[in-house]
């Protein structure tokens, strides 16, 4: 049976920044092999006066430009077709995380739309009924960045990308929690040694170690996630009584 | 007098996404100005092996590679004389943020360490005294993309990148809130007219709209930074008396 290709569409005016990193390593991979697929849209192709406007100044004043609505609506309205939710890249946007990334990786594709300059007229973005996202409290110089973050972190989860499901099972907020510490060959490094327990062979107490080394950094370095964990687990047991 | 071009340096097993994405627009122009100077080294060239190995299985068992400890040291010997922080991606680390994004951009550059496969050796990242960062709460293929993105939300920064200061301040997160909703010409899109106030001239009352509008938006989409906001404005007030 062969798999639909997950399907990345990109409306932005910096075309030439995609695929960019993802055109190596696993995502570059994937991308040959069509597991996913990727289209890119200059915005200022749908720019409708000679001189290719794509923006103008803000409504009552202030610096910097505003993407005009109608050149991004005809933006929108060329790729109808295209499968998956309207993604407006803004730090107004729902904070992504890794359970949207998952979300994302399970629809069929995505619409990324890149705002550069101050941003979008928010009109077009509330008639489209976009989904805004954020890929943290910072700011970036457009949206490419961000949308190329977040295909990144989509492709790596479509199937046969990466080649063990497991290793998808133990990582930082699969489980709510972070990841235990990671050591390798050699056992003493430079004067310093790797966990003993690592040696031991006894998988079930190494297991148990880890357990504690996520639940131990968690709590140490993100207090945050920790609170919530430990709510998600105190609801967890309270459904089971 | 010349400033000193804020200083990458990149060391990762793909060299090939750099700058990617930031070889176009703003970071791109800059760089080419020599406002910021980009260098990456490969880590493979710091393999001792005749297989230029880098990685090995993680010890204790369990799926995927990890970074050698002593490949990875090589490498930092080896950018030793670099300028700024030595950060290590990981989705373990502290999350970056606008006031992190300052502090960098206020360093004379940054080291960063892409991690690829399961992540790095812990021995080398406690021993280097790395500022281990994150920039959300998902997982990347490896830490080129999150190398890109501190390097964007940076370099924007950079005296000379933005022409006009004024666009820093109004902007998420610098005031501790979301930014209003934009909008541009013209005032009646597609049947939707703008917020009336914005056409009025009143330079005053269109700043208090503004302001009220930040509040609301960040409210509704972001009860956590409202919060914090409070709690900031509560302790301002509380400083004053």
């Amino acid at each position: 049976m062969a798999e639909q290709a997950w399907q990345a569409t990109v409306l932005t005016l910096f075309p030439g920044m995609f695929p960019g990193p993802l055109g190596e390593s696993l995502a570059g991979k994937s991308l040959k092999e069509g597991i996913w697929a990727l289209k890119t849209l200059d915005i200022r192709q749908f720019a409708r006066d000679k001189h290719r406007t794509v923006d103008d100044v803000p409504l009552g004043g202030g610096v910097g430009m505003v993407l005009k609505p109608d050149v991004v609506a005809a933006a929108l309205d060329h790729v109808a077709d295209a499968p998956g939710p309207r993604i407006y890249l803004t730090p107004r946007g729902r904070v992504l995380d890794q359970p949207l990334v998952r979300e994302l990786a399970a629809a069929d594709g995505a619409v990324f739309l890149c705002g550069r300059y101050e941003g979008v007229d928010q009109r077009v973005i509330d008639l489209a009924g976009m989904m805004e996202v954020s890929i943290g409290d910072f700011i970036l110089s457009g949206g490419e960045v961000a949308a190329l973050t977040i295909m990144d972190s989509v492709v790596r989860l479509l199937p046969g990308v990466i080649g063990k499901e497991a290793s998808h099972h133990e990582e930082s907020f699969e489980t709510g929690l972070l990841e235990p510490s990671l050591y390798t060959h050699p056992r003493n490094w430079n004067g310093i040694e790797a966990p003993e327990i690592l040696a031991s062979g006894h998988h079930g107490r190494i297991a148990e170690w880890r357990a504690g080394e996520a639940r131990r950094e968690t709590r140490k370095r993100r207090p945050d996630l920790w609170e919530r964990y430990l709510r998600a687990q105190a609801q967890e047991n309270e459904a089971k009584e």
